[in-house]
């Protein structure tokens, strides 16, 4: 089976300013991955007419699917329709059912139609008209030399509505696509490349269409097994199989065998057991409960936090005793202990995270170093603590801290 | 003077997957405007030797300048380095300085240190250095026909840190660069068409080579001026009285006239007046805290947070009273009120914040509309409260209130 190539082309200043971030190539492409379509290539440029025409010419060459998107807008600036209807020749024709789409949008909106939207309803006659029911611009298919062309609104919600509605099902139906599966885990507490040393005999006994590949992000490294072929049974029986060596492979380090972010996992299972957690917080200030109340349903399990950012509060509100304060200091075993056990009793949870520590970038009065954190997890039974030195930056410290704290509680809660 | 052109390379699989949206490109195009350089192309293409060679071929026929980022990891996938070596010519050299940078890197996580991991100090002879202080991979420059080419590490932290460090000056100081001048302002509680609406004469009263952006992000709207010339002194003059007339025009919903975060602004007010801040936090869940604090020094005005994200909680922690819980539900007015004068006695503050709402996806008990929030603000002597009705998702709906939140706190505390 031959391998379709997909070329995505993503047109507009802003982009090359930096001031948009182009979310559309990697929703396309996980879109197009998903039926067996692989982007090799994603190329921005500028609303320029001769950078979109070469670049149409190169990637026709190197591509059997070119997708642009941007630059259909209403303003002067979007020249990629007539750019497109020069290219593959034709004149601009009036497409009724895109103009019926505008006139409806404008009548729900009640705003006066003027001459210049009308337009946007305007086609070049050498492509198959794509209908866009979330915008005024209508897509556009064209087909030249056995290569599609196809070019899409820029705004992410028309862009989307016309791959789900139009795209997908026709390339489905125009190419014979190879079945692709994927399955990830979660791992923590070991580097990439000490994971990659400990998987080398692994990796060699996988099969020319399975992959392995390391997402490293601070302090989790995802790994993710990717199977390529035709059958499509057979093909998911293998990765299983291959999936279950590799979690007793990395048995200790395994944090889920799903996709899954450690907070939601957590939400999972307190609500299977119907427990509940709550956080003290010094130096994260408050960003493991953004944490862990980010997730949908978190009112169900998540009771509070304490985000003791003093010392003073530190006493008064967590009830921390000022003899260990001043004879550990804030950053030490005895301090998170005393704040681990104080959230506990206050919002009568079964399980809590406490943090004390120096995120820098500047250290405090006493002498401990920065990135010095001290962490406790865990319920009323059973509490564990560690310490972490963390070499980042302030953001990148508190947003360490907190993920490894969600994963070692998470290490804690039984499985059901 | 001569247009300097830019592409920017963008190297991995996760990419070209959609598993990781390219934040890399834009954040880089950004930095290189602002010095006056034109990103005129950026190219994302996978882990794959003849792709890379072929795009360093096209794009050194293109652009005076190519930065590649990505694939200078330790694993086997990682292939940028070995194909640079080859492209420019000559061997691989360890290179000390980088070597001990990993040492010490690997010393601080106290992780064991391997092979893979010290052959990363590796670079080619034919490239010069440039030191990564963030993670183990260096960047690597070269020089061939008057073209600069770039490479540096694709995790986000440690690009930005090469950049900052030793991109920009090197570039600023190679290439002949028109002097560009920013002025940026913060602006709250209109959108962006709105703005503009109002603008479009003073726009149009702006000479060529001064341009008005609008940098929406939800709640606020940053007004950037941007002028391009030669003669810094009188840009500079120019910008600034142009800046004050925008001021004059936008005065009812400007936040700052400086391009700062409002936590920052309300960090510089509290020290300056030796004042301290405190939240007490339903919905946002420790979201506002968390802001607070992430700004560097915040231990000297930040006391800390009660996140009180179960009504419990909001009853035994935070004294609201249950007749008023009963009475009027979590999402009102009274509670925010009791919850907000809670805090400040608590926490011995003279500011505080207060929120309660409910941020979606699925709705309460009650039947107050997904996205109401209330929010509280202020002093003692001068509170004042706020209702929201916010059309996002979950973590946009988080966002948006949490800024707002702290846009109103900035208003009431006074400049010095």
């Amino acid at each position: 089976m031959k391998k379709v190539n997909t070329s995505i082309i993503t047109i507009g200043d802003e982009l090359l300013m930096g001031q948009t971030i182009n979310t559309n190539s990697a929703w396309m492409s996980q879109e197009l991955n998903r039926i067996g379509i692989w982007v090799h290539r994603q190329i921005t440029i500028g609303d320029n007419w001769n950078d979109i025409w070469n670049v149409l010419q190169d990637e026709t060459s190197l591509s059997d699917i070119i997708i642009l998107t941007g630059g259909l807008g209403p303003t002067a600036d979007d020249i990629t329709k007539p750019l497109l209807c020069k290219y593959f020749g034709g004149q601009l024709i009036m497409n009724e059912e895109a103009l019926q789409n505008i006139k409806n949008i404008f009548t729900r909106l009640n705003r006066p139609l003027i001459e210049r939207n009308m337009k946007q309803a305007e086609v070049p006659d050498s492509c198959s008209v794509l209908q866009n029911r979330r915008g005024t611009a209508p897509g556009m298919l064209f087909s030249r030399d056995g290569k599609i062309i196809i070019s899409l609104p820029g705004v992410p919600y028309e862009m989307k509505g016309l791959m789900e509605a139009s795209v997908i099902p026709y390339l489905k139906n125009e190419f014979v696509l190879p079945t692709i599966c994927y399955k990830t885990m979660v791992t923590a507490g070991k580097g990439e490349s000490f994971i990659a040393e400990q998987l080398v005999d692994f990796e060699k006994s996988l099969p020319h269409y399975i992959s392995l590949a390391y997402l490293p992000a601070y302090v989790i490294v995802k790994l993710r097994l990717k199977a390529i072929g035709e059958n499509k049974k057979k093909l998911e029986k293998e990765l299983h199989s291959y999936f279950e060596i590799l979690k007793k492979l990395v048995a200790e380090i395994l944090v889920s065998d799903e996709d899954k972010r450690a907070e939601e996992l957590i939400g999972e299972q307190l609500i299977k057991s119907g427990k509940t957690v709550a956080t003290a917080e010094s130096c994260t200030g408050g960003y493991i409960a953004h944490l862990i109340s980010s997730v949908p349903g978190a009112s169900n399990y998540f009771k509070g936090s304490m985000v003791s950012y003093s010392n003073e509060i530190k006493e008064n509100v967590l009830n921390v005793s000022p003899q260990t304060l001043e004879k550990f200091g804030a950053v030490s075993e005895e301090v998170v202990s005393e704040m681990f056990y104080s959230i506990i009793e206050k919002m009568k949870v079964e399980y809590a995270i406490a943090v004390s520590g120096i995120m820098g970038p500047l250290g405090d009065s006493n002498e401990k170093q920065v990135g010095t954190v001290w962490i406790a997890v865990g319920s009323k039974e059973r509490m564990i603590t560690k310490k972490l030195v963390l070499p980042f930056d302030r953001t990148k410290n508190i947003e360490s801290t907190s993920q490894l704290a969600i994963i070692l509680l998470l290490k804690i809660i039984p499985k059901n």
